[in-house]
């Protein structure tokens, strides 16, 4: 890993997950002395949701995935780090399947139930042979913990990502615990951000798939580093029910709440923790949007804003340029009347009704810029819709890792 | 001006143009030393079409224009640099209706038919005072030159930009002559891409209406340097009428074709300008996109590509990262077949099929990246759609001039 993002975190303390059992080894995919393909073992009867990638040029890990997806059912999770393996067409679809296959043989289980994620660089097929001395290494690995799995899945990332959370579930404690990588949010080559949450709740697959679903639309998909969608983006949630009690099937079940509150809290944290390592990051940037017509609306304009090169560079250098954030609310496509605009930077307002406040002093908005967490409060003065963005400066790390990536 | 692109070309000589008589004066509004007022005077009888900006958040010029245009005729143009006059609320507006005002005055016009543009600083009404003490000098200047006009309404642009065509219409020559302004094409700040196209050939305003909204869309629709779309984007084309003869109606009147082919021409030209001084450009950009299931999809896709950031640092590093691109037409939303796709740096094939070709050498495409005009072809493989965009690298250049504009 490169040096360490300035908005990095510590790694915590994760729980264990009955159930869950993890390893990494050294397949040599691309990177020279460290474990890049993790195995992760998932007892009989756990259960799994996901969401994937919105690219039309997604990868056949994820094709399949949204397929394998739809039974609910997981006994293993694979993921190779230094190749995406995306745009690699019927060889790079070979080359999981291959996987799927050694590791359904290996748990004596249906394939379909073996996860399979990769991510480095698009357009070299994954290679099958280093797979499966990989794979056969693992089988035989000893466990590793939460970290070296966060570690061993990263490419591009400066620091590893990892976040948990717990709940009180019909009288028993139930454990989540996620790691993610990424940096590029969105960025293919290193075909980006992968994210796995493991809990030992007992929940159907069906109302597990529509409490991430709900969570990602307002976490994972509220972030944003570089506006670019990867061709294999993904996040699988898997739930052992090594806990207990009767599957949660639906909010009406005692518990339900609880359970709900914190796997959305394990997604938000794992969300915000790539936008602290997102490439060339100096700032943490958070863009609430309220006043919008639909909280739809709210998300395009804050998103637009978010996306913004000018806004990015402007924060980048600390400047209170509030005329650029006037600029990507106008390009958002959204309704939005200029008269009524209202704009904040941390807890000063800057401009109101279409205008420069009486009296505006620049002071405090350009003490708030030196710090390393920014905040940007747009009331478009028109409805009730509302949402929060989360993104990072644009600076000349961008430019520097993103130029010679491939070199 | 500071350090000029390595993508400029030298100023044209640009031919007179009768019925249009060019001023520049030093109204002071933020430079010192240079000119900074612009005002043209238009004889009797010419007429006016315009495009504007699409950004809601537009200035007060733009949305009198969007009036102003409706009727047609106009006398003068007046453009100010330095103070976009944008999201100033109705100081803003008093300040444009007092500069059309004095001019009407002066001109014993319409005051309709003054079209006023102004560029620079968002947030900060223009000042009434020294926009009227700029018109009185404005008044009794002699005349300028077309390069001195260029480098009046300039703002963060490195060097002038003009361009000239010439038709023969019903056996007469007509002549046009237009100049432009844009750096970050779409930097409110500078609010920004301002365009003005002069000629004396006789037409219905009517049609070059319908000429100038069908050019933009393939010229400055067309172009990007960061995706960020201005409130005061403007195009003014004016044409006297001086070259005589009955107007201009329709494609079915002698020489219509030949000036419509001229003025495209013109529109072409100050567009790839704009890109040529793409704040901190060095390399040129062209995408074409083919065999879209539409043109409109088509220029979707060519735009996704064009705006990514990720596509743009590849090239800014001259790495061929064909990847970025396959990521860029995944994620612009439009139909597209990932094993249909097919790519193309400079003339080398790069994929076909969803893979990449057999034995492909990356040689030939290297060397092209090395040179100052790249070209990148995608092929989509489902239908006839085809659009052409044009933009520039992203670079520290850019993170420099963006990062610390205002302070």
């Amino acid at each position: 890993m490169s040096s360490i993002s300035p908005l990095a975190l510590p790694f915590p303390e994760l729980p264990e997950i009955s159930g869950v059992t993890l390893r990494c080894v050294q397949a040599n995919y691309k990177y020279a002395g460290r474990a890049d393909l993790t195995y992760v073992e998932l007892d009989e009867g756990t259960v799994v949701a996901g969401v994937f990638t919105q690219n039309v040029c997604s990868s056949s890990e994820v094709e399949l995935g949204r397929e394998q997806i739809k039974q609910g059912r997981a006994r293993a999770l694979i993921v190779n780090a230094g190749n995406a393996n995306a745009f690699t067409g019927y060889r790079g679809q070979e080359a999981v399947e291959a996987i799927m296959g050694r590791v359904s043989e290996h748990l004596d289980c249906d394939a379909s139930s073996v996860f399979v994620s990769s991510t480095g660089v698009i357009g070299e097929p994954l290679p099958i042979d280093k797979a499966e001395a990989g794979l056969q290494k693992a089988f035989a690995a000893e466990p590793c913990s939460w970290e070296d799995a966060a570690r061993a899945i990263s490419t591009t990332d400066t620091f590893p990502k990892g976040a948990t959370a717990s709940a009180i579930v019909d009288g028993k404690t139930v454990q989540i615990s996620g790691f993610i990588k990424g940096s590029g949010m969105i960025a293919p080559d290193m075909a980006t951000m992968l994210g796995y949450i493991f809990t030992d709740v007992a929940v159907a697959p069906e109302f597990l798939q529509e409490l991430l679903s709900a969570f990602n639309k307002d976490s994972f998909s509220c972030i944003t580093i570089d506006s670019d969608t990867s061709t294999s983006d993904t996040v699988l949630a898997f739930a052992t029910g090594k806990a207990g009690g009767a599957p949660l099937t639906s909010f009406d079940d005692a518990g339900a709440d609880a359970f709900a509150a914190a796997l959305n809290d394990v997604c938000m944290q794992l969300a915000h923790l790539v936008v602290r390592d997102g490439e060339g990051a100096q700032k943490f940037i958070e863009v609430q949007v309220s006043g919008a017509t639909s909280d739809d609306s709210a998300r395009r304009i804050g998103l637009a804003i978010a996306n913004s090169p000018l806004v990015k560079t402007a924060i980048a250098g600390e400047d209170a340029n509030w005329g650029r954030v006037v600029m990507a609310v106008g390009k958002a496509g959204e309704p939005a009347d200029r008269d009524k605009l209202a704009i904040r930077f941390g807890s000063t307002q800057v401009a109101r009704d279409g205008l420069p406040v009486d009296g505006y002093d620049e002071a405090p908005v350009a003490a708030h810029l030196k710090e390393k967490e920014i905040r940007i409060g747009v009331d478009i003065g028109l409805g009730k819709g509302r949402a929060t963005i989360w993104t990072c400066d644009l600076t000349h790390g961008y430019i520097d890792i993103n130029a010679d990536y491939r070199s």
